[in-house]
């Protein structure tokens, strides 16, 4: 059976409790429109800036955004992927999505693998100066189908869609937090990309743009089927959009060209760290 | 030293003899033109279809075609990425690109790895009912750079361009015969990817579009920096692009945005099998 999809594009401020507020607002919303599953964008009880990364941080499962989590998925009834908040851990800080049942539960967690280090022409910006990289890879089994997140820059490496669709993902999901300056190149190429690559669903949340902030969102979630097509898409301003997400279309794609059949396994083989999950 | 690129979007028939010539015309056009390397198309010199294939079939080095790449490199002082044509080998027929120096020396070769095995809804196609798939991979070392060759349907493979680029490759070149369904659909996107997760240059040859054949050609041949910009790009006629390759471009976007330093290759590691080189 299809399931609806939807992304909260929100608008993100420096006042953590509205974040928060705004966050459950528009869970609820994308609910009563349909949406079965509902996904958030990257750093979104936070502003992108490393003092609000330690500053608005939570260890698991005392927090008010992670219990707001999960308390509007059951009230929502949805399965929500819970985008990405500034998760502490003992001295360590991690930029971390928590995925939650339509019960409330936690179904899992998957911890940003590859941090931000850039010095683009327009942007210098370390997230390691805050942040620890994780080391766990994990498919989250939910009760629509194995669902793998890659928190923003993690969507730049194809071998981490590889290992979720190895594993059985059949949707990817993309909580970023791209710029005006990565964003315009590539935040849409990457998203089809992978979903070519990998004849899957990818579902790719940013937060609302922000002209005025020092980090500037590109905005324009999107959500891409297994052949390529853009089937939902936000602008730059503050939005929910929603789409289907067809297994049965997914495979049909994947009979259509057999693209992960036809890899040449005996030539290139992907080895998976086995310590990680 | 940046160095011209062109590619030759050559139009072909079902006279071999005449697509000989043609490509020997537009090679020393392109040179003429101030191209250092010049990339020419799949199977150019033959239709895309079986019965041609085996009848078009070389054996290297003694067929017409391979002789004039060899004599063609050397009289226009290019190197010659030779598309691919198809060799015979035996018994087996492969999908074969020759690489030629500006001397007219064999740089080396690589037969197509994947094979278009396909049931789309408009095309129905399985080159394994005459071609076998190569087992050998390579990267060929030019006074340019090293390159990579990654024929049609193996660019759908996000392996192997990272297989090229760990070996060195900062260009892989894509001689290809897409068609008017995965052609809009997925050529551009494909060519793109690769030189934006790599952070290499991706150089797209198509044969030009040829509306009354059984396989009608997708054409738009391209050439893509590691930025992924499109600095040069083929309508669907025959034609002749041409574009600059600049490491030091390439070594640039590295340095703004170090995707390959940051792989996690703790987590996911690509083993290449150590007995096809």
């Amino acid at each position: 059976m299809p399931f609806n999809v939807a992304v909260c594009q929100l608008a993100i401020s420096d006042n953590k409790e509205q974040n928060i507020g705004q966050a459950r607002n528009q869970i609820l919303q994308a609910s009563e429109r349909g949406a079965q599953m509902v996904i958030l964008p990257e750093m979104f009880n936070c502003p992108y800036d490393h003092e609000y990364f330690v500053a608005f941080a939570e260890s698991y499962p005392d927090g008010p955004t992670v219990k707001m989590m999960s308390a509007t998925a059951k009230e929502a009834g949805v399965v929500l992927v819970g985008g990405s908040i500034p998760e502490r851990d003992g001295e360590e800080y991690y930029n971390t999505c928590f995925i939650f049942g339509s019960d409330g539960s936690l179904l899992g967690s998957q911890r940003k693998i590859h941090l931000f280090d850039v010095e683009l022409e327009t942007l210098v910006f370390k997230e390691s100066d805050t942040l620890t990289r994780g080391s766990t890879f994990r498919v989250i089994d939910t009760p629509f189908c194995k669902v793998g997140v890659a928190i923003c820059y993690d969507v730049r490496f194809p071998e981490l869609a590889r290992a979720f669709v190895m594993n059985k993902a059949a949707l990817m999901v993309v909580p970023a937090a791209f710029n005006m300056f990565t964003g315009p190149a590539h935040w849409e190429l990457l998203l089809r990309a992978r979903a070519v690559d990998n004849q899957i669903y990818v579902v790719g949340a940013s937060p609302a743009r922000n002209p005025s902030a020092r980090y500037v969102y590109y905005g324009h979630s999107m959500i891409v089927n297994p052949w390529g097509d853009i089937t939902a898409k936000a602008g730059a301003r503050e939005d929910i959009i929603m789409a289907s997400v067809d297994l049965g279309y997914l495979q049909q794609v994947r009979r259509q060209l057999p693209v992960l059949e036809h890899r040449r396994t005996d030539l290139f083989e992907l080895k998976i760290a086995e310590n990680i999950s």
